[in-house]
């Protein structure tokens, strides 16, 4: 089969291009409190969604859609399935734990401007999807790299997301009407922010600290160390 | 609760910042023929495992460890896995798309000088954990922004990456060694490229075509058009 015409030359970006792509992944942060009333721009929402479908899909199912929410009846009815889903959580979590837990902020559904759910019809693209013949899960993946492509796009516009993730499968599904095929994969909380968390906020507030990335690398199996593991570059 | 003191400015980057970002996301591709034979040093695999390691987690779980395999004759057992189940694939579709998909190359297992097996721990962090508790699939889901994370910091370094998912879950777990707990999330490829594909490989080969995003945004509820999905800048 003869190779299709469209490779163009594409070799490692300037340092100053590659600097920047790591800026967006190395501060980006989870936000729950931090959230600007401004609206945000139709043409920068145009361009995170856009960011978004142009995330990796398995067999080019695209499987995502994009719910925009902006109603204020619609966000407390999200705020109240969070509600009731957060006060099961508590009561799941030792009794050490769970005031720390309920101390701590995990929304910002009503004060950030705009709401997303990014959903996955798992019936795109017919019955046998191209690469997820064995592992039915493949379309789900792909509507999460939706999510952290919107998500570092966000952190270069100035934007900040949070991922909520407290609630009732069936809640979410009756607020935003969604057909049985599709999964609500991601409910995220995006608003203008002037400051960020320098290092991820349950670190910051003592909920559970980075590992070490030298202790999660194996070499051709796992629990195997090896001299990369070994290097000091990690 | 006290704010933790870990706020600090972050607004939106500049716009060659921005674009850079934006560059990498409309770029990356799923590599399949176009690995370069070339190791990729050590400094540039650290800084993309690093990348990797600073996706968002639900409940800062990071769940993920990275398996790196360059040995050869692993490679071999995980490609005679891929031939294996992609001869199943292509039974399963019709006529008419059998001959395409078989003549479609899916993997670059034994050319890319590096194979990389991001997994999802399913047990670290204990058995309850923050986020995780009425969803849950958010660990597999982290796992997955990390594989995108490391994909877009790729892109920058000039390292192509494909995403291999057709074995049977049985023979990958047998061939790294996986423990019952933890979930071969994304067998990757990595190596240098010199070109890419201008557009997804899947559309350039008359597979699939993208769809338009208009059509994937809905306002307020799952089906309605609104305003946004009505203008011209998506």
């Amino acid at each position: 089969m003869p190779q299709p015409d469209t490779l163009a030359p594409a070799g490692a970006f300037s340092d100053a291009e590659r600097a920047a792509v790591y800026r967006a992944i190395h501060t980006r942060r989870d936000v729950r409190s931090q959230f600007l009333p401004d609206p945000i721009p139709e043409e920068v929402l145009a361009r995170l969604l856009l960011a978004a479908h142009h995330a990796p899909s398995v067999g080019f199912m695209q499987p995502w859609n994009f719910i925009v929410i902006r109603d204020r009846a619609v966000k407390a009815r999200v705020r109240s399935a969070f509600t009731r889903a957060n006060d099961e959580a508590a009561s799941m979590f030792p009794d050490a734990r769970r005031a720390l837990y309920s101390a701590i902020k995990l929304e910002g559904i009503a004060e950030a401007p705009v709401n997303l759910c990014i959903t996955c019809d798992r019936s795109r693209g017919g019955p046998v999807v191209l690469g997820r013949t064995h592992n039915r899960d493949m379309d789900l993946y792909s509507s999460v790299c939706a999510v952290q492509n919107l998500w570092l796009a966000a952190r270069a516009e100035g934007i900040g997301v949070g991922w909520v993730s407290i609630f009732r499968d069936a809640d979410i599904r009756a607020i935003l009407g969604l057909p049985d095929e599709v999964v609500p994969v991601a409910y995220l909380c995006l608003g203008r922010v002037a400051e960020l968390h320098t290092e991820p906020e349950l670190q910051a507030r003592g909920w559970r600290q980075r590992l070490s990335l030298n202790d999660l690398v194996f070499e051709d199996g796992w629990g195997r160390k090896g001299d990369l593991a070994a290097g000091a570059a990690i």
